[in-house]
């Protein structure tokens, strides 16, 4: 059975490290449980080829793998297959490194890597011209940061930063990056099929 | 100060009781802490009055009170003030009835009622009819059901009901509610000011 009928050749990853603390320092964040959930079901919903979760920590990845465990194959495999299928989409990597070669392995060229930020920084990309990037069926790679947000050393690694989401108060610019994930995804990604 | 310089007459509210469970029965839900956070932040993104959390178990009700009262007057009022804001728009109701008659009593008049659903069912409203009645400054309150989703006695008292948010694969219809409440605020409120 094939659980992924309609995917983009669209990949998110989620960053724990390098990422900043709330006074700009570079740290690695712990990991949480409802982001895996939430952010894989909107990824299985909107066609995401894989999320991606980095974090280098030993013990954080376990915990990664139990979760996985739990509703891949163990109870939770059997009694909530919708979320089954969103879970099957998450990929432990390392680190940064790590996954850009596998995403270029996998693409089998570079895709172009965006990353997200609540911040209007320069380089940036609109939705509209990534969507139809997308719509072209060009390969692109999303990056998230947790914590307050993807280290400068990631930003300079990217081919460009989508738009902050700006709703109706611009002094307010404080979502959860579990919706942040889901708001994009619905811009890049609905209807297009 | 007023921290809620841009706001709608729009509220969300997020139904605890009556909900659905996965096989159809008419039950309540227990409050989930990251729903209060996630909703709660999209809520004061998106210029909305009030984030209305609707639950008749008084030990929930007390529960969600003292994750309130940390946020905006305790310890957690005074090392993040963004989170402050946007927890300050949540205020506890403990039934529709009410809810119903704190929302007339404050715009003065009856707001569009509408529901949400990942079921396509009838009467139906559309996105955009419902994002041009907000242009023009008409009073609207969502409903948003926790578990398996709203149950038909509430379903039976609305003006409307929004359509699910399907993404790539129309089979695939499973986002968390934290989700769908971000991405309906973002089709409904995003750069209306």
């Amino acid at each position: 059975m094939n659980n992924k009928p309609d995917t983009f050749p669209v990949d998110v990853a989620l960053i724990h490290y390098p990422v900043n603390n709330r006074v700009g320092e570079i740290i690695g964040s712990a990991v949480t449980n409802l982001d895996l959930h939430d952010i894989a079901r909107a990824c299985r919903t909107y066609g995401v080829d894989t999320f991606y979760v980095i974090t280098p920590y030993r013990d954080q990845q376990n915990l990664v793998q139990e979760i996985l465990d739990h509703w891949l194959t163990g109870h939770g495999s059997k009694v909530n297959e919708s979320r089954k299928q969103a879970i099957s989409l998450v990929k432990l990597c390392d680190d940064l490194d790590g996954l850009f070669d596998e995403v270029r392995e996998k693409r089998g060229c570079c895709p172009t890597i965006l990353a997200t930020s609540a911040r209007l920084i320069k380089n940036t990309v609109s939705f509209k011209e990534t969507a139809a990037k997308i719509t072209k069926g060009e390969p692109l790679l999303l990056l998230f940061g947790t914590a307050w947000g993807l280290a400068d050393e990631v930003l300079a690694q990217v081919d460009g930063v989508l738009p902050p989401i700006i709703g109706a108060s611009k002094d307010y610019n404080h979502l959860s990056v579990r919706s942040a994930v889901s708001i994009i995804l619905d811009r890049l990604l609905s209807r297009k099929i």
